[in-house]
């Protein structure tokens, strides 16, 4: 099988130009799913796809509908049913960049400079995704046969926070059944330090507001007998913390799974000084519960972050009022194993039992995603693991994302299956600015990786 | 003596109906001071006052200049050197006003209906500061003379807070000299009961801003170890009041003067219940230092009031950042004999205690105004107590103003009398809304009030 994979690489080397072109192709057609007037290029995106999935030897590839944008899907079962399925999500949506915005050149003309595509969607998702096209390919234009069988299910509404997969994957659970789940839609630090992310923060966000009097009070006629709402909000919003940094709310932590001393020690090699934060964020110092590294902090534990906050006058100088109301946006990261529902309850309960008698608070749920937690020491991880080893030339980490990509979370519920994030980005990619961009290096090197990780694959029990 | 002013208050009957014409006259020249756009209209009123002042027999009586609005100025000396001299301030400026806002007749075109004059400046202050002239004029053309002096100070800038007056009064000290000042630009609770104010509460008006970050930042990517801004104020903020609803500022009460038996038990005339007070405002439940009775609290002590709050994102929906900045307008509400720059000092020394090293404060000095604090058992105030139960028939409770009208303190300070406040507007005359009004009744008691107020103040020592 080694010589398989080899070979493949070797046509991936030889086709490397041609995939460009290729992948230029694509980052071409101006697929914003944001905006209705652009509905045209999503379907002539997913057609496209579609069209080169089946010319390179996918079957049944094909534009599926949704309740919103269309979702392409396309398989490869010659591997046969002994073997696992692997199947490969991704997103040909991209969003919205206009020359104005700060563009060299202009955002959906690719252009190659200094190592790297400039292009809207190069790094997110469409550089990503068509990696897994041109590892398939690799292996089907030369054995005629790939080590496992693969499932490709690329969606047109990520960047509108996917309001229509969940029902598609429930629709069509036996269509997309499969061992395990590929991604490859985030990034690495740098092309020497490779990163399988392994969980990603979930999130409880919500909305509260605090009611004083009927309508603005005159300061002067009236303050001095009522509970301004926005101290109020204050004093609710300072007891959300204890003095140690860890969060007040009771039952917050319950069902929180502890880190473990591997997962201590692989987050510690990518740990952070006080320094390297500080100048990353500009904070004149380091905040929270110091029982954990700061790299525990930012994405292996929960959070509480105020989001914005607002009451009465905000213009510039004075007006003497007492204002009616006060709100504030908060929101919770979540780590596994915390419920976001269950979270809302507990911060409500406990807002509400902080709440005085001299001002009355509502609290609304503004949205929750789950959040998702692999071990790493599963095969499928540890397949990972051995791929960048071997094809890619440097020992990946194991990471947590401090982020939520809610699908993660949806897929792994839904389809019983762990989540693999192979990210072929860097951080400084620019993804959603102007000039986003994907390293070429790492786009072949990526292809060539994810030759290896489908033969390391194979190699899953069934 | 009492024959003169009983002639003075048969004549302002006799020529009620011309007086209301005249006041007509006036309220049809919209001498808006906010809009450049009216500097002609401010012009022609303050020249037609002048004018008017001069033909019922004020002397001097002219339009001056000032680095903004003029002032219209005017004197009656004729009581002589041995007589005491009252200044009357007011303003011949007014708020904006369109139909638009929704007035039910043009608010430069005055109408008498259900016995009130709807238009824009008929309390605020026309009508109000033409009580005085019209008192005066009903001495000179009975007796040919009035019992003491009597100036006339009328600005055209009350309403854009009066940037050149304090700068007019120093430039005048000499021509402006008197014994007290009377001002008609408050109101009363009813008819029945007539109210003199005796103190006004002064102000520190301040801008905190919490930095966290140098931008804001992904709180998936970051939070956690970043001391949330918003956060960071809210802990602020929650303590600046003591539990039992005192202010925390240390030394915040030092200079209070403390409240005698006496005047206690005049604010006990004006107190409101737990539920008048929930139901003007709205509030669920009344706030504040228990010591104190409501109308203690909302008159007679200080405050520290947030005005408005802001930080991050405050539009529709969720969007999970770390904000950099949050923000709050803070204003307090000082009595006698508080200093406001002392005050400021105290806010932001304790401020900056409060914060901790996580994040940077930059504290803002916005407005400042003295607050203005008159025995009410001086002679010119039982003088004033006289008047309104001989000219008004009612006896006045003395208040204290929860509001701030800085003028007040500056004429105190700079001319060393007392001002006493003898608002002839209704508390709910809608002064600054749409159809202001001004109680036809009002108008009339209030100039045979006036009138006996001069022959009152004649008895003053000299």
């Amino acid at each position: 099988m080694a010589n398989l994979s080899e070979e493949a690489r070797r046509y991936s080397r030889a086709h490397a130009e041609r995939f460009r072109q290729e992948l230029h192709e694509m980052l071409r057609i101006p697929s914003l799913s944001a905006d209705p007037a652009y509905a045209g290029e999503i379907q002539r995106m997913a057609e496209w796809l579609a069209a080169h999935m089946q010319s390179i030897g996918v079957e049944n590839a094909r534009v599926m509908p949704t309740a919103g944008l269309p979702v392409v899907y396309g398989e490869w079962l010659g591997a046969g049913p002994d073997r696992p399925t692997v199947l490969v999500y991704g997103h040909y949506d991209v969003v919205p960049a206009q020359m104005e915005d700060g563009w060299h050149t202009p955002p959906f003309e690719p252009v190659e400079k200094d190592g790297k595509i400039y292009a809207r969607g190069a790094t997110d998702d469409k550089g990503q995704l068509f990696i897994h096209v041109k590892a398939l390919e690799s292996y089907l234009k030369t054995s005629g046969s790939a080590p496992v069988n693969v499932k490709f299910l690329i969606e047109g509404e990520e960047e509108i926070a996917s309001p229509n997969l969940v029902p598609f994957l429930k629709d069509h659970l036996d269509l997309l059944k499969a061992d395990v789940c590929v991604i490859s839609d985030t990034s690495m630090r740098s092309m020497e330090e490779p990163a399988i992310l392994h969980s990603l923060r979930g999130m409880t966000y919500l909305e509260i507001v605090v009611q004083g009097p009927s309508d603005d009070l005159h300061s002067g006629l009236w303050g001095g007998a009522v509970h301004n709402p926005a101290l109020a909000l204050a004093e609710i919003l300072a007891k959300l913390y204890n003095p140690d940094g860890t969060i007040a709310v009771p039952g917050f932590y319950d069902d929180v799974v502890p880190l473990t001393p591997e997962e201590r020690a692989m987050i510690a090699k990518t740990d952070l000084t006080e320094e390297e934060y500080k100048r990353a964020t500009g904070v004149p110092a380091v905040w929270g519960d110091r029982r954990y590294n700061i790299r525990e902090r930012i994405s292996a534990r929960p959070t509480l972050d105020i989001n914005g906050m607002w009451s009465g006058w905000t213009g510039p100088g004075p007006k003497t009022i007492v204002p009616a109301k006060a709100g504030a946006k908060i929101s919770s990261r979540l780590v596994g194993n915390q419920d976001p529902h269950k979270i809302f309850t507990l911060i409500k309960d406990y807002i509400e039992l902080l709440t005085p008698p001299t001002v009355t608070v509502d609290i609304k749920l503004i949205t929750t995603g789950k959040p998702a937690l692999f071990p790493f020491d599963i095969p499928e991880m540890q397949a990972a693991q051995r791929a960048y080893e071997k094809g890619w030339g440097a020992a990946p980490v194991f990471t947590r994302g401090g982020g939520s990509i809610p699908v993660v979370a949806e897929i792994a519920d839904l389809m019983h299956i762990p989540v693999v994030m192979m990210g072929y980005g860097l951080d400084d990619d620019g993804l959603h600015s102007p000039n986003e961009r994907f390293s070429i290096e790492m786009f072949h090197r990526g292809i060539e990786t994810a030759i290896v990780y489908l033969e390391e694959l194979a190699q899953l029990a069934r």
